[in-house]
């Protein structure tokens, strides 16, 4: 196992407070005892100066994973199917909200009046994930205006962030189909709109 | 002004206290406080016998008024075009979503294991909705078999609740676009889809 230092431990126990509580009503002290210090020492800020730049860091490391997730993706395009990519690119947008969930219930259980960079990040992410399904659609259906993908793009991946709120925020209740199934019909609803 | 009685207004104020902070973190004090009565006087249990027994009381509330809107519903089926139908359907699932936003909000801060009831209550509403867009597809094309049927209306149903998680959580951050936008697109995606 890899060694953990105190900043990592820091960073992972504050992103899981945040997550389960909000940003706001996670104080500095539990944090601190979260991580294995004296809970209202002050030793937390010899590795962040505030609590603000802790969740700065945890972001920036959740934006690192990110840009690796997306190097990956660069590998399964051009396979030449339609269905096939689109399948893949699904999967891929499923595995991205779920390394996200963090930071997507940190969003969820933090007004964005009380962090504009949890909000800028929220933002961040959804955006990119439209725009890289978006150019992808483009590219499959030159047809299409360039507005009309960022739609279709805009509907499939709330398709999917519904999905996924649904299972992370209400504990997976409601008529929800187990995500092979779930992602075929999202192929299948969007292969044939793009076909159109 | 209809004049609202000091029951009505702890229902209202405790469903707001609920949506704002979570089931669990409100205070029957608060509630009391919220409401005008004397804090901590227990003035609360004149009327409701527990914190409990008022979420019981928010929820029929919320349920008396979506049988109110499957009523109307009703009034604009059988107009027989489908892209019409589907727009009206598109509108009518969003204003449900709207009508439910205190307990689509009760629901995600608080937790599965905190309130068995918020999370039925929850899962009636999306499992219901789910229902009656699956019928109505049903309806238009005899040839999908009726597990098809109901995986598009999933997916269509999740496309709206993602929508509104991020417009409700997030505030309205990230791509979205304005709802008579979104909801053409979404129509599109379902009727080729339908009629394929």
């Amino acid at each position: 196992m890899v060694e953990t230092t105190t900043r990592d431990r820091l960073v992972n126990e504050a992103m899981r407070l945040f997550s389960e509580q909000g940003y706001r009503a996670t104080s500095v002290a539990q944090i601190e005892k979260a991580a294995g210090l004296a809970p209202g020492s002050g030793a937390l800020y010899h590795h962040f100066k505030s609590k603000e730049a802790l969740l700065a860091a945890g972001i920036d490391r959740q934006l690192d994973r990110r840009g690796a997730m997306r190097d990956v993706r660069a590998l399964f395009a051009g396979l030449g199917d339609l269905d096939t990519e689109l399948t893949l690119l699904g999967r891929y947008l499923f595995a991205v909200l779920d390394e996200e969930t963090q930071l997507l219930q940190i969003a969820a259980r933090t007004p964005a009046d009380q962090s504009a960079r949890v909000a800028a990040a929220y933002a961040a992410l959804v955006d990119g994930l439209c725009a890289e399904l978006a150019d992808w659609i483009a590219g499959w259906a030159p047809h299409l205006a360039a507005a009309d993908a960022q739609r279709i793009a805009v509907v499939a991946v709330n398709a999917l962030l519904g999905n996924r709120a649904g299972r992370m925020l209400y504990r997976g209740v409601g008529a929800q189909l187990a995500d092979e199934e779930y992602l075929s019909e999202w192929t299948t609803l969007l292969a044939v709109r793009i076909r159109a």
